[in-house]
Protein backbone atom coordinates (compact mmCIF):
# COMPACT_ATOMS: atom_id res chain seq x y z
CA UNK A 1 0.00 0.00 0.00
CA UNK A 2 2.71 2.73 -1.28
CA UNK A 3 0.68 4.72 -3.11
CA UNK A 4 -0.78 8.05 -3.77
CA UNK A 5 -4.56 8.49 -2.56
CA UNK A 6 -6.91 11.53 -2.49
CA UNK A 7 -8.35 9.77 0.69
CA UNK A 8 -6.00 11.57 2.69
CA UNK A 9 -5.88 13.30 6.35
CA UNK A 10 -3.61 15.74 6.78
CA UNK A 11 -2.34 14.82 10.35
CA UNK A 12 -0.38 11.73 10.02
CA UNK A 13 1.49 10.13 6.66
CA UNK A 14 4.58 8.22 6.15
CA UNK A 15 6.78 10.73 6.76
CA UNK A 16 5.46 11.83 10.24
CA UNK A 17 7.19 11.56 13.09
CA UNK A 18 6.46 9.76 16.49
CA UNK A 19 5.93 10.78 20.12
CA UNK A 20 4.19 9.02 22.65
CA UNK A 21 2.85 9.51 25.96
CA UNK A 22 3.70 5.92 28.21
CA UNK A 23 1.26 5.46 31.47
CA UNK A 24 -0.97 3.11 33.20
CA UNK A 25 -3.51 3.71 32.49
CA UNK A 26 -3.81 5.82 29.90
CA UNK A 27 -7.05 6.86 29.03
CA UNK A 28 -7.07 9.53 30.98
CA UNK A 29 -4.14 11.53 29.59
CA UNK A 30 -4.34 15.01 27.83
CA UNK A 31 -0.97 15.25 26.20
CA UNK A 32 -2.08 13.37 22.68
CA UNK A 33 -4.03 16.41 21.72
CA UNK A 34 -2.18 18.94 23.90
CA UNK A 35 1.26 18.24 22.12
CA UNK A 36 -0.29 17.26 19.13
CA UNK A 37 -1.76 20.59 18.61
CA UNK A 38 1.27 22.17 19.69
CA UNK A 39 3.41 20.01 17.33
CA UNK A 40 1.30 20.98 14.55
CA UNK A 41 0.90 24.92 15.59
CA UNK A 42 4.85 24.89 14.62
CA UNK A 43 4.53 23.10 11.74
CA UNK A 44 6.25 19.96 12.74
CA UNK A 45 4.64 16.78 10.58
CA UNK A 46 4.51 14.96 13.91
CA UNK A 47 2.03 13.04 16.33
CA UNK A 48 1.98 12.30 19.57
CA UNK A 49 -0.16 9.16 20.15
CA UNK A 50 -1.46 7.12 23.71
CA UNK A 51 1.04 4.11 24.45
CA UNK A 52 -0.39 2.22 27.25
CA UNK A 53 2.20 0.06 28.64
CA UNK A 54 0.99 -2.66 31.43
CA UNK A 55 3.28 -1.48 34.87
CA UNK A 56 4.70 -5.38 34.72
CA UNK A 57 5.75 -5.09 31.17
CA UNK A 58 7.90 -1.91 31.37
CA UNK A 59 11.38 -2.64 31.42
CA UNK A 60 10.89 -4.94 28.43
CA UNK A 61 8.98 -3.02 26.37
CA UNK A 62 10.34 0.74 26.33
CA UNK A 63 14.32 -0.33 25.01
CA UNK A 64 12.29 -2.13 22.24
CA UNK A 65 10.09 1.22 21.51
CA UNK A 66 13.45 2.72 21.65
CA UNK A 67 14.80 1.22 18.31
CA UNK A 68 11.71 1.86 16.41
CA UNK A 69 13.51 4.56 14.12
CA UNK A 70 10.86 7.30 13.78
CA UNK A 71 10.34 7.62 17.23
CA UNK A 72 11.68 10.77 18.55
CA UNK A 73 10.56 11.42 21.98
CA UNK A 74 8.69 10.21 24.84
CA UNK A 75 6.09 11.45 27.65
CA UNK A 76 5.90 9.54 30.87
CA UNK A 77 2.98 9.81 33.32
CA UNK A 78 2.13 7.89 36.60
CA UNK A 79 3.55 5.16 37.08
CA UNK A 80 6.86 5.60 35.24
CA UNK A 81 8.36 8.61 35.89
CA UNK A 82 11.01 7.31 38.10
CA UNK A 83 11.72 3.91 36.05
CA UNK A 84 11.87 6.23 33.30
CA UNK A 85 15.14 7.45 34.66
CA UNK A 86 17.14 4.37 33.93
CA UNK A 87 16.18 4.65 30.10
CA UNK A 88 18.05 8.32 29.85
CA UNK A 89 21.74 8.53 28.66
CA UNK A 90 21.95 11.72 30.42
CA UNK A 91 19.45 13.64 32.61
CA UNK A 92 18.65 17.51 33.24
CA UNK A 93 18.91 19.37 35.72
CA UNK A 94 15.79 19.04 37.57
CA UNK A 95 15.41 15.63 36.15
CA UNK A 96 18.88 14.85 38.57
CA UNK A 97 17.48 16.84 41.49
CA UNK A 98 14.47 14.99 41.35
CA UNK A 99 15.28 11.81 40.28
CA UNK A 100 11.80 11.50 37.63
CA UNK A 101 11.53 12.40 34.69
CA UNK A 102 8.50 13.09 32.04
CA UNK A 103 10.24 13.84 28.99
CA UNK A 104 12.87 11.83 27.10
CA UNK A 105 13.94 12.82 23.63
CA UNK A 106 16.25 11.57 21.29
CA UNK A 107 19.37 12.81 20.43
CA UNK A 108 21.00 13.95 17.23
CA UNK A 109 23.46 11.56 18.04
CA UNK A 110 20.89 8.82 18.79
CA UNK A 111 21.39 9.43 22.60
CA UNK A 112 18.42 9.73 24.55
CA UNK A 113 17.94 13.01 26.98
CA UNK A 114 15.52 13.11 30.05
CA UNK A 115 13.85 15.53 31.83
CA UNK A 116 10.92 16.52 33.98
CA UNK A 117 9.17 20.11 32.68
CA UNK A 118 6.42 19.51 35.68
CA UNK A 119 7.95 22.51 37.91
CA UNK A 120 9.44 24.20 34.94
CA UNK A 121 5.87 24.21 33.22
CA UNK A 122 4.90 26.30 36.57
CA UNK A 123 7.85 28.52 36.05
CA UNK A 124 7.01 29.32 32.45
CA UNK A 125 3.55 30.32 33.59
CA UNK A 126 5.03 32.74 36.00
CA UNK A 127 7.11 34.16 33.62
CA UNK A 128 4.71 34.07 30.72
CA UNK A 129 2.25 36.16 33.49
CA UNK A 130 4.90 38.55 34.22
CA UNK A 131 5.92 37.57 37.64
CA UNK A 132 9.70 38.04 39.43
CA UNK A 133 11.22 35.07 40.79
CA UNK A 134 14.56 36.01 41.14
CA UNK A 135 15.08 37.37 44.89
CA UNK A 136 11.14 36.43 45.47
CA UNK A 137 9.56 35.47 48.50
CA UNK A 138 7.32 32.20 47.73
CA UNK A 139 5.70 30.25 50.04
CA UNK A 140 4.86 26.46 48.58
CA UNK A 141 2.28 23.79 50.22
CA UNK A 142 2.03 20.51 49.67
CA UNK A 143 5.08 18.49 48.37
CA UNK A 144 4.19 15.44 46.30
CA UNK A 145 5.25 14.57 43.02
CA UNK A 146 3.97 18.26 41.68
CA UNK A 147 5.05 20.27 44.78
CA UNK A 148 8.39 18.52 44.86
CA UNK A 149 9.39 19.19 40.74
CA UNK A 150 8.02 23.00 41.40
CA UNK A 151 10.12 23.44 44.56
CA UNK A 152 13.50 22.40 42.47
CA UNK A 153 12.23 24.59 39.30
CA UNK A 154 11.51 27.13 42.01
CA UNK A 155 14.73 26.89 43.68
CA UNK A 156 16.37 26.97 40.22
CA UNK A 157 15.02 30.50 39.84
CA UNK A 158 17.12 31.40 43.03
CA UNK A 159 14.22 32.90 44.95
CA UNK A 160 15.71 35.16 48.17
CA UNK A 161 13.43 32.70 50.22
CA UNK A 162 11.41 29.31 49.62
CA UNK A 163 9.44 28.59 52.72
CA UNK A 164 7.48 24.55 52.05
CA UNK A 165 4.91 22.98 53.87
CA UNK A 166 3.86 19.30 53.94
CA UNK A 167 1.72 17.21 55.65
CA UNK A 168 4.39 14.35 56.00
CA UNK A 169 7.19 15.90 57.98
CA UNK A 170 9.67 13.54 56.32
CA UNK A 171 9.07 15.20 52.77
CA UNK A 172 9.60 18.22 54.33
CA UNK A 173 13.17 17.52 55.32
CA UNK A 174 14.04 15.40 51.97
CA UNK A 175 12.62 18.44 49.70
CA UNK A 176 14.76 20.57 51.98
CA UNK A 177 17.89 19.15 51.66
CA UNK A 178 17.12 18.76 48.08
CA UNK A 179 16.68 22.50 47.76
CA UNK A 180 19.56 23.65 50.03
CA UNK A 181 21.91 21.62 47.51
CA UNK A 182 20.76 23.00 44.23
CA UNK A 183 19.93 26.96 45.30
CA UNK A 184 22.46 27.47 48.08
CA UNK A 185 21.88 31.16 47.88
CA UNK A 186 18.12 30.41 48.74
CA UNK A 187 16.92 30.53 52.32
CA UNK A 188 15.20 27.10 52.97
CA UNK A 189 12.67 27.01 55.64
CA UNK A 190 10.29 23.56 56.70
CA UNK A 191 7.09 25.41 58.14
CA UNK A 192 3.20 26.01 58.10
CA UNK A 193 1.81 28.23 55.84
CA UNK A 194 2.11 31.95 55.92
CA UNK A 195 1.10 34.68 53.62
CA UNK A 196 2.91 38.09 55.45
CA UNK A 197 5.72 39.27 53.64
CA UNK A 198 5.55 36.82 50.76
CA UNK A 199 5.61 37.54 47.41
CA UNK A 200 3.99 34.51 45.87
CA UNK A 201 1.60 31.96 47.41
CA UNK A 202 1.61 28.54 45.66
CA UNK A 203 -0.40 25.28 46.21
CA UNK A 204 0.45 22.20 44.98
CA UNK A 205 -1.84 20.21 47.35
CA UNK A 206 -4.94 17.82 45.65
CA UNK A 207 -7.06 20.16 48.10
CA UNK A 208 -9.63 22.24 45.95
CA UNK A 209 -10.02 19.50 43.12
CA UNK A 210 -13.05 19.08 41.05
CA UNK A 211 -16.17 19.26 43.67
CA UNK A 212 -13.95 19.36 47.04
CA UNK A 213 -14.66 23.14 48.22
CA UNK A 214 -11.72 23.78 50.84
CA UNK A 215 -9.21 25.77 50.91
CA UNK A 216 -5.58 23.90 51.14
CA UNK A 217 -4.68 25.34 54.83
CA UNK A 218 -6.60 27.88 56.77
CA UNK A 219 -5.76 30.76 54.53
CA UNK A 220 -6.40 34.69 55.80
CA UNK A 221 -6.78 37.71 54.11
CA UNK A 222 -4.15 37.82 51.48
CA UNK A 223 -2.05 41.07 51.13
CA UNK A 224 -3.10 42.60 47.51
CA UNK A 225 0.64 42.75 46.87
CA UNK A 226 0.88 38.50 46.51
CA UNK A 227 0.34 36.17 43.67
CA UNK A 228 -1.66 33.21 43.81
CA UNK A 229 -1.00 30.13 41.91
CA UNK A 230 -2.83 26.97 42.56
CA UNK A 231 -1.49 23.60 40.23
CA UNK A 232 -4.89 22.16 40.14
CA UNK A 233 -6.51 22.20 37.00
CA UNK A 234 -10.25 21.27 37.43
CA UNK A 235 -11.68 23.40 38.21
CA UNK A 236 -10.16 26.06 36.83
CA UNK A 237 -10.95 28.60 39.15
CA UNK A 238 -10.29 26.59 42.23
CA UNK A 239 -11.90 27.84 45.98
CA UNK A 240 -8.03 29.36 46.70
CA UNK A 241 -7.86 31.31 43.90
CA UNK A 242 -11.19 32.67 43.91
CA UNK A 243 -10.42 33.54 47.26
CA UNK A 244 -7.30 35.35 46.30
CA UNK A 245 -9.30 37.30 43.64
CA UNK A 246 -11.59 38.55 46.30
CA UNK A 247 -8.51 39.73 47.77
CA UNK A 248 -7.63 41.45 44.72
CA UNK A 249 -4.58 39.35 44.15
CA UNK A 250 -3.15 38.31 40.76
CA UNK A 251 -3.61 34.54 40.02
CA UNK A 252 -2.16 32.16 38.28
CA UNK A 253 -4.25 29.34 37.06
CA UNK A 254 -2.96 25.34 36.94
CA UNK A 255 -4.57 25.40 33.42
CA UNK A 256 -1.37 27.45 32.48
CA UNK A 257 1.19 25.48 34.09
CA UNK A 258 0.09 22.93 31.80
CA UNK A 259 0.09 25.25 29.12
CA UNK A 260 3.93 26.17 29.91
CA UNK A 261 4.75 22.64 30.54
CA UNK A 262 3.47 21.29 27.21
CA UNK A 263 5.63 24.68 25.10
CA UNK A 264 8.70 23.38 27.56
CA UNK A 265 8.10 19.80 26.55
CA UNK A 266 8.07 20.46 22.56
CA UNK A 267 10.96 22.62 22.99
CA UNK A 268 13.10 20.04 24.55
CA UNK A 269 11.72 17.74 21.72
CA UNK A 270 12.25 20.21 18.80
CA UNK A 271 16.05 20.33 20.48
CA UNK A 272 16.79 16.77 20.39
CA UNK A 273 16.75 16.70 24.53
CA UNK A 274 19.29 19.74 24.26
CA UNK A 275 19.89 21.38 27.50
CA UNK A 276 16.94 23.48 29.49
CA UNK A 277 17.15 26.65 31.41
CA UNK B 1 -0.86 16.08 32.27
CA UNK B 2 -3.84 14.26 32.51
CA UNK B 3 -6.14 17.80 32.79
CA UNK B 4 -8.60 18.79 30.28
CA UNK B 5 -7.58 21.54 27.69
CA UNK B 6 -9.48 23.60 25.13
CA UNK B 7 -6.67 23.34 22.74
CA UNK B 8 -7.52 20.10 21.40
CA UNK B 9 -7.39 17.98 17.93
CA UNK B 10 -10.18 16.10 17.15
CA UNK B 11 -8.65 12.77 16.06
CA UNK B 12 -6.24 11.62 19.02
CA UNK B 13 -6.47 11.32 22.62
CA UNK B 14 -6.40 8.99 26.01
CA UNK B 15 -8.71 6.55 24.44
CA UNK B 16 -7.25 6.55 21.10
CA UNK B 17 -6.80 2.83 19.96
CA UNK B 18 -3.25 2.35 17.67
CA UNK B 19 -2.49 0.45 14.75
CA UNK B 20 1.10 0.87 12.90
CA UNK B 21 1.99 0.28 9.39
CA UNK B 22 5.82 -1.84 9.97
CA UNK B 23 8.48 -1.28 6.91
CA UNK B 24 11.86 -0.47 6.48
CA UNK B 25 12.00 2.13 5.10
CA UNK B 26 8.74 3.89 5.96
CA UNK B 27 8.17 7.23 4.36
CA UNK B 28 6.53 6.09 1.48
CA UNK B 29 3.62 4.20 2.44
CA UNK B 30 0.04 5.70 2.10
CA UNK B 31 -1.42 3.54 5.18
CA UNK B 32 -1.46 6.09 7.72
CA UNK B 33 -3.84 8.34 5.77
CA UNK B 34 -5.98 5.80 3.69
CA UNK B 35 -6.39 3.27 6.80
CA UNK B 36 -7.05 6.22 9.46
CA UNK B 37 -9.28 7.91 7.11
CA UNK B 38 -10.82 4.47 6.93
CA UNK B 39 -10.77 3.94 10.88
CA UNK B 40 -12.16 7.38 11.88
CA UNK B 41 -15.01 6.76 8.58
CA UNK B 42 -16.37 4.25 10.37
CA UNK B 43 -16.46 5.93 13.94
CA UNK B 44 -13.62 4.38 15.18
CA UNK B 45 -11.19 6.84 17.54
CA UNK B 46 -8.22 4.90 16.01
CA UNK B 47 -5.26 6.09 14.37
CA UNK B 48 -2.53 3.92 12.01
CA UNK B 49 0.97 5.76 12.02
CA UNK B 50 4.18 4.86 10.23
CA UNK B 51 6.66 2.20 12.31
CA UNK B 52 10.21 2.49 10.98
CA UNK B 53 11.78 -0.46 12.41
CA UNK B 54 15.05 -1.10 11.09
CA UNK B 55 15.44 -4.67 9.34
CA UNK B 56 17.93 -5.78 12.28
CA UNK B 57 16.01 -4.72 14.79
CA UNK B 58 12.64 -6.46 13.54
CA UNK B 59 12.33 -9.76 16.28
CA UNK B 60 13.45 -7.99 19.03
CA UNK B 61 10.87 -4.98 18.41
CA UNK B 62 8.06 -6.85 17.39
CA UNK B 63 7.14 -9.48 19.92
CA UNK B 64 7.30 -6.14 22.46
CA UNK B 65 5.53 -3.54 20.83
CA UNK B 66 3.10 -6.24 20.70
CA UNK B 67 2.99 -5.45 24.25
CA UNK B 68 1.56 -2.29 23.66
CA UNK B 69 -2.03 -2.71 25.34
CA UNK B 70 -3.80 -0.62 23.36
CA UNK B 71 -2.59 -1.10 19.95
CA UNK B 72 -5.00 -3.70 17.92
CA UNK B 73 -3.54 -3.86 14.85
CA UNK B 74 -0.05 -3.98 12.63
CA UNK B 75 0.51 -3.75 8.88
CA UNK B 76 3.35 -4.90 6.95
CA UNK B 77 5.16 -3.60 4.25
CA UNK B 78 8.38 -4.36 2.52
CA UNK B 79 10.97 -6.49 3.60
CA UNK B 80 8.66 -7.93 6.48
CA UNK B 81 5.52 -9.40 5.03
CA UNK B 82 7.37 -12.67 5.23
CA UNK B 83 8.86 -12.55 8.75
CA UNK B 84 5.83 -10.79 10.13
CA UNK B 85 4.16 -14.76 9.87
CA UNK B 86 6.42 -15.96 12.68
CA UNK B 87 4.32 -12.91 14.92
CA UNK B 88 0.74 -14.56 14.51
CA UNK B 89 -0.72 -17.45 16.78
CA UNK B 90 -3.58 -17.78 13.49
CA UNK B 91 -2.63 -17.31 9.85
CA UNK B 92 -5.78 -16.84 7.88
CA UNK B 93 -6.19 -18.62 4.05
CA UNK B 94 -4.37 -16.82 2.28
CA UNK B 95 -1.84 -16.59 4.17
CA UNK B 96 -1.09 -19.81 4.45
CA UNK B 97 -1.05 -20.59 0.62
CA UNK B 98 1.04 -17.81 0.46
CA UNK B 99 3.34 -18.18 3.60
CA UNK B 100 2.99 -14.01 3.96
CA UNK B 101 1.14 -11.74 5.73
CA UNK B 102 0.39 -8.30 5.94
CA UNK B 103 -1.85 -7.68 8.33
CA UNK B 104 -2.11 -8.61 12.45
CA UNK B 105 -5.04 -8.43 14.39
CA UNK B 106 -5.34 -8.58 18.36
CA UNK B 107 -8.23 -10.61 18.65
CA UNK B 108 -10.57 -10.39 21.65
CA UNK B 109 -8.68 -13.42 23.40
CA UNK B 110 -5.96 -11.52 23.03
CA UNK B 111 -4.22 -14.12 20.52
CA UNK B 112 -2.74 -12.25 17.11
CA UNK B 113 -3.96 -13.51 13.62
CA UNK B 114 -2.82 -13.09 10.26
CA UNK B 115 -4.01 -12.49 6.91
CA UNK B 116 -2.58 -10.81 3.66
CA UNK B 117 -5.14 -8.69 2.01
CA UNK B 118 -3.32 -7.83 -1.38
CA UNK B 119 -4.90 -10.49 -3.44
CA UNK B 120 -8.25 -10.12 -1.65
CA UNK B 121 -8.44 -6.24 -2.60
CA UNK B 122 -8.03 -7.36 -6.33
CA UNK B 123 -11.10 -9.34 -5.35
CA UNK B 124 -12.70 -6.66 -3.48
CA UNK B 125 -12.06 -4.74 -6.36
CA UNK B 126 -13.39 -6.87 -9.27
CA UNK B 127 -16.63 -7.69 -6.78
CA UNK B 128 -17.50 -3.96 -6.85
CA UNK B 129 -17.29 -3.78 -10.38
CA UNK B 130 -19.76 -6.45 -10.79
CA UNK B 131 -17.59 -8.79 -12.14
CA UNK B 132 -18.11 -12.61 -12.00
CA UNK B 133 -15.42 -14.71 -10.49
CA UNK B 134 -16.63 -18.07 -10.34
CA UNK B 135 -16.36 -20.03 -13.10
CA UNK B 136 -14.72 -17.49 -15.09
CA UNK B 137 -11.53 -17.85 -17.16
CA UNK B 138 -8.55 -15.40 -16.09
CA UNK B 139 -5.23 -14.55 -17.49
CA UNK B 140 -3.00 -13.34 -14.76
CA UNK B 141 0.61 -11.48 -15.96
CA UNK B 142 3.35 -11.31 -13.10
CA UNK B 143 4.10 -13.42 -10.58
CA UNK B 144 6.12 -11.12 -7.87
CA UNK B 145 4.55 -10.61 -4.50
CA UNK B 146 1.29 -9.30 -5.69
CA UNK B 147 0.69 -11.40 -8.25
CA UNK B 148 1.20 -14.52 -6.10
CA UNK B 149 -1.26 -13.03 -3.93
CA UNK B 150 -3.51 -12.53 -6.51
CA UNK B 151 -3.71 -15.69 -8.01
CA UNK B 152 -4.02 -17.05 -4.64
CA UNK B 153 -7.17 -15.03 -4.03
CA UNK B 154 -8.52 -15.79 -7.35
CA UNK B 155 -8.07 -19.28 -7.18
CA UNK B 156 -10.22 -19.24 -3.82
CA UNK B 157 -13.21 -17.53 -5.79
CA UNK B 158 -12.86 -20.88 -8.61
CA UNK B 159 -12.72 -20.00 -11.25
CA UNK B 160 -13.06 -22.07 -14.05
CA UNK B 161 -9.70 -21.61 -15.68
CA UNK B 162 -6.58 -19.66 -13.97
CA UNK B 163 -3.96 -18.96 -17.07
CA UNK B 164 -0.90 -17.50 -15.52
CA UNK B 165 2.39 -16.12 -16.89
CA UNK B 166 5.56 -14.95 -15.40
CA UNK B 167 9.48 -15.27 -16.87
CA UNK B 168 10.78 -16.87 -14.35
CA UNK B 169 9.82 -20.57 -14.76
CA UNK B 170 10.56 -21.80 -11.75
CA UNK B 171 8.12 -19.21 -10.52
CA UNK B 172 5.26 -20.43 -12.23
CA UNK B 173 5.41 -23.65 -11.38
CA UNK B 174 5.16 -23.40 -7.59
CA UNK B 175 2.53 -20.99 -8.08
CA UNK B 176 0.59 -23.39 -9.98
CA UNK B 177 1.48 -26.07 -7.47
CA UNK B 178 -0.17 -23.96 -4.71
CA UNK B 179 -2.87 -22.72 -6.70
CA UNK B 180 -3.80 -26.16 -7.57
CA UNK B 181 -4.04 -27.23 -3.81
CA UNK B 182 -6.13 -24.37 -3.17
CA UNK B 183 -8.57 -25.07 -5.87
CA UNK B 184 -8.69 -28.58 -7.13
CA UNK B 185 -11.69 -27.31 -9.06
CA UNK B 186 -10.04 -24.57 -11.09
CA UNK B 187 -8.07 -25.36 -14.24
CA UNK B 188 -4.62 -24.02 -13.57
CA UNK B 189 -2.55 -23.73 -17.04
CA UNK B 190 0.71 -22.29 -17.03
CA UNK B 191 1.84 -20.52 -20.86
CA UNK B 192 2.59 -17.32 -22.48
CA UNK B 193 -0.38 -14.53 -22.31
CA UNK B 194 -3.48 -15.38 -24.56
CA UNK B 195 -6.72 -13.10 -24.65
CA UNK B 196 -8.80 -14.75 -26.62
CA UNK B 197 -11.67 -17.20 -24.38
CA UNK B 198 -11.03 -14.71 -21.79
CA UNK B 199 -13.06 -13.08 -19.22
CA UNK B 200 -10.27 -11.58 -17.44
CA UNK B 201 -6.97 -9.89 -18.16
CA UNK B 202 -5.14 -8.97 -14.83
CA UNK B 203 -1.59 -7.60 -15.10
CA UNK B 204 0.37 -7.65 -11.86
CA UNK B 205 4.13 -7.46 -13.28
CA UNK B 206 5.50 -3.60 -12.97
CA UNK B 207 5.47 -2.88 -16.67
CA UNK B 208 3.61 0.46 -17.24
CA UNK B 209 4.35 2.17 -14.14
CA UNK B 210 5.25 5.33 -14.04
CA UNK B 211 7.09 6.53 -17.07
CA UNK B 212 7.21 2.80 -18.52
CA UNK B 213 4.87 3.48 -21.72
CA UNK B 214 5.48 -0.26 -22.19
CA UNK B 215 2.59 -2.93 -22.21
CA UNK B 216 3.36 -5.94 -20.07
CA UNK B 217 3.30 -8.21 -23.16
CA UNK B 218 2.31 -8.07 -26.97
CA UNK B 219 -1.02 -7.08 -26.30
CA UNK B 220 -3.56 -7.84 -29.22
CA UNK B 221 -7.18 -5.65 -30.10
CA UNK B 222 -8.95 -6.93 -27.20
CA UNK B 223 -12.30 -7.99 -27.49
CA UNK B 224 -14.81 -5.92 -25.74
CA UNK B 225 -16.33 -8.23 -23.50
CA UNK B 226 -12.49 -8.60 -21.68
CA UNK B 227 -12.53 -7.25 -18.19
CA UNK B 228 -8.99 -5.61 -18.07
CA UNK B 229 -7.23 -5.39 -14.34
CA UNK B 230 -3.94 -3.60 -13.70
CA UNK B 231 -2.08 -3.61 -10.09
CA UNK B 232 -0.62 -0.50 -10.86
CA UNK B 233 -1.46 2.07 -8.69
CA UNK B 234 1.15 5.36 -10.46
CA UNK B 235 -0.26 6.25 -13.30
CA UNK B 236 -4.16 5.32 -12.21
CA UNK B 237 -4.66 5.14 -16.61
CA UNK B 238 -1.50 2.42 -17.29
CA UNK B 239 -0.80 1.81 -20.81
CA UNK B 240 -2.53 -1.46 -20.70
CA UNK B 241 -6.10 0.27 -19.20
CA UNK B 242 -5.40 2.91 -22.10
CA UNK B 243 -5.43 0.25 -24.67
CA UNK B 244 -8.34 -1.46 -23.26
CA UNK B 245 -10.90 1.41 -23.26
CA UNK B 246 -9.43 2.51 -26.65
CA UNK B 247 -10.78 -1.39 -27.34
CA UNK B 248 -14.18 -0.99 -25.56
CA UNK B 249 -13.01 -3.25 -22.37
CA UNK B 250 -14.13 -2.62 -19.29
CA UNK B 251 -11.30 -1.71 -16.97
CA UNK B 252 -10.47 -2.01 -13.05
CA UNK B 253 -7.93 0.00 -11.66
CA UNK B 254 -4.86 -0.31 -9.55
CA UNK B 255 -6.41 2.09 -7.03
CA UNK B 256 -9.58 0.09 -6.58
CA UNK B 257 -7.63 -2.65 -5.53
CA UNK B 258 -5.94 -0.54 -2.99
CA UNK B 259 -9.24 0.91 -1.69
CA UNK B 260 -10.88 -2.72 -1.86
CA UNK B 261 -7.39 -4.10 0.42
CA UNK B 262 -7.89 -1.08 2.85
CA UNK B 263 -11.95 -1.53 3.31
CA UNK B 264 -10.41 -5.49 4.07
CA UNK B 265 -7.94 -5.33 6.25
CA UNK B 266 -10.10 -2.62 8.65
CA UNK B 267 -12.83 -4.98 8.28
CA UNK B 268 -10.17 -7.54 9.87
CA UNK B 269 -9.08 -5.33 12.55
CA UNK B 270 -12.73 -4.25 13.76
CA UNK B 271 -13.48 -8.47 13.68
CA UNK B 272 -10.09 -8.66 15.80
CA UNK B 273 -9.09 -10.93 13.32
CA UNK B 274 -11.80 -13.17 12.79
CA UNK B 275 -11.97 -15.58 9.32
CA UNK B 276 -11.74 -13.91 6.23
CA UNK B 277 -14.03 -15.02 3.22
Amino acid sequence: MNAASTDQVAFVNGRTRLYGIVGDPIVQVRSPEMVTWELQRRGLDAVLVPIHVPEAEFDRVLPNLMRVANLDGLVFTIPFKQRACALAATLGPQARAIGAINALARGADGRWHGEIFDGLGCVEALRRAGVMLTGARAMLVGLGGAGTAIAAALAAQRPALLRIFDLDAARCERTAAMLRAASPQTEVVVGAPVVDGMDLLLNATPVGMLDDARLPFEVPRLPASLVVFDAIVMPERTPLLAHAEACGCRTVRGREMMRGQISRIVDFFEAGGAATA
